[in-house]
């Protein structure tokens, strides 16, 4: 896309910006020219990797993000812009010409606001530090992905993403108070923060899922929460996944929020917790916290539901388990050395097509010649219903077939996934690997998206490749 | 802009839809023309009122609808979706060259969705109606504007507008699950009712507070809940208004979402509620509901916190009458027709700032030489602050000052508003009575409205003089 040459570009960015903020270590400039996808992960172990990309810079204010972002669209040069690389779907995976922006030294903590139940940072801060900043002042965010220790401030709304405890403090979108993004031109643009407004159509949404197609985000303000008074934990055994998921329902359907609600089916729940439940039981973990007051009548009112759902109380040990363990997953690598490939995959459905999205994706997968394991648990659940986040595990006849393979069962489960009228991603959004399936999804309403993504971005150089088949 | 004269338009509109969807009575024209802004009610009583649209039109199928946008966009009609008028900000003002597209043909519920909680209905449904065919079935939508007998669905989600019930059951944005909209160009975009998904920028938000100006929402998807199991009310007098806003303060910060708060201030109180706080005090309203222990809970530590802020209870009867008289308020002609004006203005801002708020837009609309009285009252309470909604009479000296008197005040209040640091709208929208401060309150971000705005209607025809400044 550009006329700029690799060297041209690292001489006109250390120009811009300083030459020190250009990454000059090849295994750094690898690692920032891709997120966490599998395939991603698989081809930097190949002998012979793919090529990174031409400029890695590490920009420290907003104000240098916006003189690259000028000069790229200047000179026509692809952006991807790098929070911390922990996405999972290849939403960055930079060409080789492509300039990649990590907002890694932009980690500052601005503010904590206790008053206003408000924090700022820049958005390369990580997620961990974050949480244990406000921690330390007695509050807390209330979002905890998984890839907390992986994943920045900004990575969050660029991804939508959702957190564990997002039943009571919903997910990033319910969290975002206010922003500061630079647009492709250089523009930098800040909104208030400000409780609520009918001021037009809310721009926090033109950032939120964008996967950096619109621009950088690079501060955020979230809204945060005091520490709890009181918690609660117990885990709840079902005869099956069917029964999990309509106690999942009422509990949600009576008005409760409880802050987790995590439903594992039997093959997970005999895996995270052996013993615990029988071989045919799906397990289903309830965390309360809040009010004293509060959080004792939610326990009380999600046993009474889940008992009469079919459920048996077997205590709070799986629950304390899963606090303690719960961001500890073996990486891709793991697998991969051992020759095998292993995903996630989260989708969403209302309640009506739950049971026919869960057994439907199964089998869909498990289809798949090669295919070793294939489970399934429901982490977000909404009045209108839930998601199930899929984990399979496949073995290749050779290495060669391992990303066909991969692919092969992917298309199984996203084809089942829209057969049952789902949405192809919860909360870790597109990226590549679902780029082909979300026209699909949207139908009608998918060049509406393109719409909005090409009046921000005209010349199509953020991210290109990511979220968007075509510009 | 359109070459047509309002016969030729007539005609085509009649050819394209049929010609017993236009409108012949020219009092259903003038009204259908304007929303209910005080100031189009002044000038509609004047001896020479405004000149209507050149044709209304009342589609009875989202096919027309589109059949009425290609047709705008060919010809370079101006358009102006009216739903049913209620809008108070001049959201709704025909130029003489415009076509309304009348949505109130189009209000079949289309579904009530027990298991997934989820209501369907084409967007001129008026609410009432709505809500009262929910109830019917053992279900609410939990939003209750004051205008719900007078305002449309799909007008809720063009002016993103707020219920009394907020705190718990949330605005617009956080009930509208799914929609299906006409485009400027007559593509009409579908979404799917999922639970929540990252699948890139949230289409709804290109709608929601869109004031009709990037095309014509046609159906909406609402959550709704079971009725309540129980409720609870409780009427609290404070000693100022300040300490009722630490109290609202400290409610939700603490966790609790009473689905009504309504704090206010001494002239309201004592307007409203005669006889029931002191000359001095302002009052809380509280209306707790949902499952039996949940109210039990929050009723209790809702009368605690208010108690250690200062507060007084004073027992369920304010709640009783506001709940009977809630949405009787006289209308603006009354007023006019004694020569007076009188109108709202709702704002928010976060806590820090909101007594400095609530002080400076009275200060600065008592300067005002006419004014009469001012008040407000909170009633939408977040963890990060709150609104305050105003209510002012003001007494021109005579009628030819009438409306720059009124456009002073507002003038006073908008300032005063962004001043403290707040929005200038909390859930009314911009329309005509707010646009020249929205640059002001959006500052770099204004170009980012207008760059979404002009994405997806190019031409500027969509509501023209609406929201923006300029196109």
């Amino acid at each position: 896309m550009s006329g700029r040459s690799p060297e041209a570009l690292r001489a006109d960015v250390g120009r811009l910006v300083g030459a020190d903020r250009v990454v000059d270590d090849p295994a750094r400039v690898a690692r920032a020219s891709r997120d966490t996808w599998v395939v991603s992960v698989w081809r930097s172990l190949q002998p012979t990797p793919p090529a990174p990309a031409a400029c890695v810079v590490r920009p420290r204010t907003t104000a240098e993000v916006a003189k690259l972002l000028a000069y790229a669209t200047r000179e026509r040069v692809p952006v991807v812009p790098f929070g911390a690389g922990s996405g999972v779907c290849g939403g960055v995976l930079a060409s080789a010409d492509a300039l990649v922006v990590d907002l890694g030294e932009m980690r500052a903590l601005r503010a904590i606001d206790g008053q206003n139940l408000l924090a700022t940072a820049e958005a390369g801060l990580m997620g961990d530090d974050f949480e244990a900043q406000l921690n330390a002042a007695g509050y807390s965010m209330g979002h905890f992905p998984q890839s907390i220790a992986l994943s920045s401030v900004g990575g969050w709304v660029a991804t939508r993403a959702a957190g564990q405890f997002s039943t009571k403090y919903g997910n990033i979108e319910d969290m975002l108070v206010a922003f500061e993004a630079v647009l492709p031109s250089g523009t930098i643009i800040r909104t208030r923060a400000i409780p609520r407004a009918s001021t037009g159509p809310d721009l926090r949404h033109v950032f939120l899922g964008s996967e950096g197609t619109t621009g950088i985000v690079t501060e955020v303000t979230f809204e945060i929460h005091p520490l709890p008074a009181a918690t609660a934990h117990e885990a709840i055994a079902f005869p099956s996944m069917s029964a999990g998921l309509e106690s999942l329902r009422r509990i949600v359907r009576d008005g409760w929020r409880p802050a987790v609600l995590r439903l594992y089916d039997e093959i997970e729940a005999g895996r995270a917790f052996a013993g615990v439940a029988g071989a045919t039981e799906s397990l289903l973990l309830v965390l309360c916290e809040g009010p004293d007051a509060l959080v004792a009548a939610e326990r009380s009112a999600v046993e009474g539901i889940s008992t009469a759902c079919g459920g048996r109380l077997v205590g709070p040990g799986p629950v304390e388990s899963w606090l303690h363990h719960r961001n500890a997953v073996p990486g891709f690598e793991t697998f991969l050395k051992q020759g095998m490939v292993v995903d996630t995959i989260e989708v969403a459905v209302t309640w009506d097509r739950i049971d026919a999205l869960f057994s439907g994706v199964l089998a869909g997968m498990r289809a798949v010649p090669g295919l070793i394991v294939a489970s399934g648990h429901s982490s977000h659940t909404y009045p209108t219903g839930t998601n199930i986040y899929f984990t399979f595990a496949a073995k290749p006849e050779s290495s060669a077939d391992l990303e066909p393979l991969y692919f092969r069962i992917w298309s199984a489960a996203m084809e089942a996934t829209l057969a049952a009228g789902g949405t192809i991603s919860h909360h870790h959004g597109i990226g590549r690997v679902r780029r082909d399936w979300l026209p699909k999804e949207l139908g009608s309403a998918y060049d509406a998206l393109l719409t909005l993504q090409r009046a921000f971005d005209p010349l199509g150089i953020m991210n290109p490749g990511a979220l968007l088949t075509t510009r």
